[in-house]
């Protein structure tokens, strides 16, 4: 049985990705939560996944004796393991693009998730319509999402951005989190995305553990004193 | 025929990853250098690489009418279409370590990216020597790589990561040139390491290009007033 290691979901958004994937898609696995009680060496987190892991960071994967971290390796480790689930595309070309989506995520968007840092059980729109006006870095990458998302959708049809569930829409989920709680503005078609993607059967599974977890962490809490 | 536009070699490491897959593999391509005259949305650079993908930044492949953005995803769709080249390992446990060394190269080691930019040309050992003693986030960036690579060689024999050239060395070949320019202290086998990377045909074409470049870019630098 797989066992994914994972943080806190009300703020772990890499953990998000690859747990949306699996419960999605039906793959079975065993979940094992380790809170974010810190990030110093000495934390029972830190101590926890380091011997599991020289990263020290989660998601993790393990399968038997592999131990496969980052949550990109272990989508495309799933994509290989479940050929039937169709986590990427099955045209060669569509699955170029959703891979350059993926990856462009991966490693970027870096103004989104410096300025809002994903937290589903709060609602923050006055803070969300502050760092809107004061930063064009924040808009280039909502406009960016939207320029990714739009013609995707339309040639599609939607609901997701290449038809059916995939790598990509769990890869944006997080995304779709931080939206929804800094109320950022975004165009409609990128907004049904938005609902769409947030009523997934396992989106809305997340959400609800997250919010079962009432475990304020200041760390992680730049905008807020307290639940 | 496959097209790769890069950035000046000189200073593009993202675009240096796919070059040097490419050309070290044997597959075949024609490049496209679109020089960095800067990355403001006027200029030329922009201007070019706008017309080919919304992101604005290279590498780019384009195949016929299919762009692919990012060298992760480029590195990827180069695997698919090239099977008999073996890019990752064959055995689903390697390939599954591999991909987990190349995304946290994708979306990690930040210190050393910002603080050490590729600039192959420069030697830089005393500002290398003062960042080193200065920034703990910077020495955890390269015991970081010591222990990802040092059981891998271990285990493979070297002199590639997995045996063979493959995706994860070619990732790894900009931070080579990094440790080099910098000369950033690093353990004998990794230092071995380095120095196949630095042998290997490609990178010595690579190398030899960006020195025939002699472009100084002021924005690239931040330690040099002049060549």
């Amino acid at each position: 049985m797989l066992k994914l290691y994972i943080g806190n979901k009300n703020y772990s958004s890499w953990s998000m990705r690859p747990w949306v994937l699996m419960r999605q898609s039906g793959i079975d696995f065993e979940e094992v939560m380790l809170r974010f009680d810190s990030f110093a060496p000495d934390s029972s987190f830190k101590q926890s996944v380091l011997a599991l892991s020289p990263t020290g960071k989660v998601p993790l994967l393990v399968d038997g004796d592999l131990v496969i971290w980052d949550s990109l390796a272990i989508s495309e480790y799933l994509a290989e393991r479940h050929r039937d689930k169709q986590l990427w595309p099955l045209p060669a070309a569509q699955r170029a693009r959703a891979r350059s989506l993926v990856a462009e995520m991966h490693s970027g968007f870096n103004a989104l998730r410096r300025l809002c840092p994903m937290n589903i059980e709060a609602r923050l729109p006055e803070v969300g319509a502050r760092l809107w006006a004061e930063n064009a870095d924040l808009r280039a990458d909502v406009q960016r999402l939207e320029a990714l998302w739009e013609p995707l959708l339309a040639s599609s049809g939607g609901p997701m951005l290449f038809g059916q569930f995939g790598i990509a829409d769990a890869f944006f989920a997080p995304v779709c989190m931080r939206l929804n709680s800094y109320g950022l503005p975004v165009s409609p078609a990128a907004q049904a995305y938005v609902q769409s993607i947030s009523r997934l059967p396992a989106t809305q599974a997340w959400v609800q553990a997250a919010l079962a977890e009432q475990d304020f962490l200041p760390f992680e809490e730049p905008y807020r004193q307290q639940r």
